[in-house]
């Protein structure tokens, strides 16, 4: 059974549920973007690397695939379908029909407990494409029996630390990140400190997924990036950032100087 | 994959979310004590039924377990204890450590797809006893991939029919139910509308559960039944339906007859 320690930090920040118009739902079609480029590489990678003739593939009548830290849709739809489309793709240029072997999918939606999964469920293509399930968790701990899963697929999600690191919220530490809302790289106490912890989550993330991974299966992750060398503050997102960063300082200096 | 129609008629009555006063989770103690009493009976099937020697058993490390219209909690969490409980204890009887075969085991919660799983979620044990997923969906078609599931579990939950006969709301009909909120058995020709629904429902039930369980795996079935011949309208619960009916009509009488 799983027996973890949850960390005492973690606290998870949730997409806005529901589809309103503030909602995650109708507010992530850069991620859809993102999601339509790396259809062929998907495709591509599933018919290099998916191992078929594997004992965990030719043994299973199922075919399971996780999306870890899925929110509340579509994306994650559009994703699901992109790399089923792909495993059936595979089958037939390995002239297995997988009508004949009665293959079937069992998708698995991950995200934080918080999550609004109901909004999840309620959209779900009907009739259903696949056997689907939600699973609450962070995706820093076991969230799956051991080698269950033939596909992992995270886009836009292993960015979110595990916990902001003690120290940059820590006034005495020299890692106290006090003039800004987000890890500009300027100060460069604050970026060691969040690279750490982007080290140590990682780590915990790909360790965990060994041990679900079926040998012979395939996990995609997709992630924002910066070339090395390029700080944060010097990026579109980062200077929208310090933008914002610097409106809620006036803000909060606006409330603190209210003499009425 | 599940290529499933839904039938037309189905519409699902979710028991109320959250964990207010009036909650599901915070009204559900009379079912509670069917889980408590039903704890030695699960026990007992589990220590003669269930078949550790099968494939399905011996060849896999992780016992997947489903309730079936498990609702918010906390009464899914209880039952699902219990089985673990009682699956742990056979593998002690027949001298095989759990921890020496690694074992794990993944809990499917299942219930209609407008249920609270976010309630369900939250109040999730934490540190997790086990790997646990929601399922959306209607038990009366397929939920899961075929040969997957370990031991099912229902608790008064299949008197929940996929949906209201035809001829108990058709005014032409002579199994119309005029007079009554429920199908209290002094119309003939509702009982048997009634009863025609639940054995055609009860029949689907089990056909997609027989795809879906293992063989050697185990089935409990909780649910609320009458002596035969004796009628719903002279039971407790029957003789309180009856009443709150009565009370509907007359409050939709008074509607009606309002004269400002």
């Amino acid at each position: 059974m799983a027996e973890q320690e949850v960390p005492p930090l973690i606290r998870s920040k949730p997409m806005n549920g529901g589809d309103g118009p503030h909602s995650y739902s109708k507010n992530s079609y850069y991620q859809r973007g993102a999601i339509e480029a790396t259809k062929k590489m998907i495709n591509e990678a599933v018919k290099e690397k998916f191992d078929l003739e594997n004992t965990y593939f030719n043994t299973s009548k199922t075919i399971q695939i996780a999306d870890l830290g899925c929110s509340t849709g579509p994306n994650t739809f559009f994703t699901v379908e992109n790399i089923i489309e792909a495993i059936i793709l595979k089958y037939q240029d390995e002239d297995i029909s997988t009508s004949s072997k009665n293959l079937e999918f069992q998708v698995f939606f991950n995200d934080h407990a918080d999550n609004d999964f109901n909004t999840l469920f309620r959209t779900l293509s009907s009739p259903p494409k696949y056997f689907a399930a939600g699973v609450p968790g962070s995706f820093y701990l076991r969230l799956f029996p051991q080698s269950s899963i033939h596909f992992a697929h995270t886009s836009y999600a292993v960015h979110w630390l595990s916990k902001v690191p003690r120290e940059v919220i820590d006034e005495n530490s020299s890692a106290y990140n006090k003039d800004s809302i987000q890890c500009s790289g300027f100060n460069i106490e604050v970026a060691k400190a969040y690279a750490s912890q982007f080290k140590n989550d990682l780590n915990n993330f790909l360790n965990v997924r060994a041990q679900e991974l079926v040998p012979g299966g395939l996990m995609v992750i997709i992630i924002s990036v910066l070339l090395d060398g390029v700080l944060m503050a010097k990026s579109t997102i980062g200077m929208c950032y310090d933008f914002l960063g610097s409106c809620l300082k006036d803000m909060a200096n606006l409330v603190r100087n209210y003499n009425p």
